[in-house]
């Protein structure tokens, strides 16, 4: 099997699953018992909380469990919008997010919001003197994906960060899903007031992420109760799934420095074999993140190639897995002005550190025997 | 170690455990993915639902899963208020309610909506005739629990939805969180339209629970995003947990014929031997659950036995886990009508199918001696 579709979702690391299961059998107790047990789980989450503060040189108290990316793009989104709405009703948002903010947003205007949705150039990079120009005074957020997670665009969050910081009104929200432990992104130096993470995304597990809220940024709790996480996000904690997430992260971020090279060489010769085939279309742009590689052949539906290529046993996507079953083609790819019959034959290319160069050789052999083949019967059948 | 704190969380089966750990290393694809790894999650997570939808006698697409059950009950109430407001914006419940139901509607006044808490009598249960006064055109939502997790009242679930069903557009939700394998309710015959459920109740994992949702039950996502869960709960299912729950859920109402009446045996057997201690109070009400026995000795605070307990390796507590280090008495035994000196000395004990009567003999020891310690330090501090 040849996994290359990392950025849908990643194999947990071993220990991560073993950390998991030692804290679920061992250290069962209600954090917030009053008692030993809830208060040797509390301190389990302490220290795992502690450990990822440290790792984003943040506070401890400035990381706010939850169930994952979806959940805190959601609360960065509608936890900014119900909280801060007597003060301003406009978010600024790029016409390339996941789904979970443009849905996000949707709900939004439903509720009477105004979203600006900027534009991106070819490369799928917003402009940052648009950006500028559509702040008002009613601009409560300012909401942008770091690394875009089918083409894998890097925006320029930092000079964001610089614009907004004349702006302490505003909330800066950053989607660093796809980015964390792949492309670097201070969020001191950027001024991000709230960062989303979802571990599955690096080799933790599905249903624990994460949501940075720097100190003093107001939010309306989406799931209020018991006054967990700081109030911002009520429930009995995954305790054991959020212990495994501090461990995922920290060997992320540990193994970063040795694997990224690797990655990056991997994406080049990839790039570099592909421009070779005939009618290929490479969607992503020069500059962008290591991991991913978003291509298309002119009259090969993406979905087709998927299938075709898992015969090989070789595991790609269209779009990101979020969106994969909805619709033919994607917003993003639509959004950089590529033409509907190519971004119709999209293929994601997502890398990770357990893949190799071998790999690669294999997945280009099938490539080119599924494009020949497909080629074949659609000349046959027009 | 005499785990008497089963209300506040459960230790998760052995097979729970294991459970989680083969879908998590062995079916890490992304459900939403179109290859087979993402196919195959897909299959166990269908058949989990189906599984979980048998057991209730539901349809498996009226399954939404959740992280848990201060989810379920925010989507239920939140996602009902916002997805009615136009038709509507009254909402009753009780003043007896967890405090994922007493804060969302407290968010919810925020926002324009207006409450009616119910007040309940002395055994912390609603009247029916003041519920059914208190329907307006305007209501759009009812919500009650069904077994009161600090007391273990039995609300009339059944005879509630009696009368909800001649109101089909007032949404009936349920907190079932407490009640599932310990006090039996058709969501049928009791015309629920949504019902909270929450694993780390019933020998499940932390972080996975799940909302019932009748079909035709119209509710705006609190997670929106990829369109997972029909589109009312987006993000990347936590596969590993969903099947893990299914399981704990098929265990817990298979034991339950057995071991329910070992339970309510122990209870009994509390109960009777407790009321043999002097200045001792029972809160809990005759015909209540099997499970929860919530207790008070005068002058004597809740807080101190938990600690004096655990100095005999038992574990108990004061209240709701989640309310527990908030304040020095319960709002449910306020409304109750319990005096406050009373109040503030109450202990919750809450026991699973894995207690014995010799824990309970063990416990009832331990307890004399640390009641009898007490006295003794008061009378001579005063």
């Amino acid at each position: 099997m040849i996994y290359f579709d990392n950025s849908a979702t990643t194999k947990p690391f071993d220990e991560v699953v073993q950390s998991f299961t030692t804290v679920a059998t061992q250290y069962f107790g209600n954090p917030s018992s009053l008692h030993g047990l809830g208060a040797e789980a509390e301190k389990l989450m302490t220290k795992a909380r502690e450990q990822i503060a440290q790792l984003l040189h943040v506070q401890p108290k400035e990381i706010i469990f939850t169930s994952g990316g979806t959940e805190s793009n959601n609360l960065a989104l509608k936890g900014t919008a119900l909280a801060l709405k007597s003060r301003g009703k406009h978010i600024i948002t790029s016409s390339v997010e996941h789904a979970s903010v443009k849905q996000a947003c949707l709900q939004l205007e439903e509720l009477g919001f105004e979203i600006t949705y900027l534009p991106v150039d070819c490369t799928g990079k917003v402009n940052i003197e648009e950006l500028q120009k559509a702040i008002r005074p009613e601009t409560i957020l300012v909401s942008l994906i770091h690394v875009q997670n089918e083409v894998g665009t890097i925006q320029p969050i930092q000079a964001v960060g610089e614009i907004l910081k004349d702006y302490p009104k505003i909330h800066f929200h950053v989607d660093h899903i796809q980015g964390i432990g792949k492309v670097p992104l201070s969020l001191n130096k950027s001024h991000v007031d709230l960062c989303s993470f979802s571990a599955h995304k690096f080799n933790g597990l599905k249903g624990t992420g994460f949501l940075y809220v720097k100190e003093g940024t107001i939010l309306w709790p989406l799931l209020s109760g018991g006054s967990q996480e700081g109030t911002l996000r009520s429930g009995t904690e995954n305790v054991s799934g959020f212990v495994s997430m501090a461990k995922a992260l920290r060997m992320t971020l540990e193994k970063k420095e040795m694997v990224l090279p690797k990655i990056e060489e991997m994406k080049q010769f990839l790039q570099k074999e592909l421009q070779k085939f005939e009618h290929v279309v490479i969607n992503t742009p020069e500059d962008s993140a290591p991991h991913i590689l978003n291509i298309a052949f002119e009259g090969i539906k993406g979905e087709v190639l998927v299938h075709a290529l898992e015969e090989h046993g070789v595991y790609v996507s269209t779009t990101s897995a979020c969106s994969s079953k909805k619709k033919a083609h994607s917003d993003t790819l639509e959004a950089m002005g590529v033409p509907e019959q190519i971004a119709k034959g999209a293929l994601r290319i997502s890398l990770s550190w357990h893949n190799t160069m071998e790999e690669c050789r294999v997945f280009l052999k099938a490539l080119e025997s599924c494009v020949n083949m497909l080629n074949k019967t659609m000349r046959r059948s027009t």
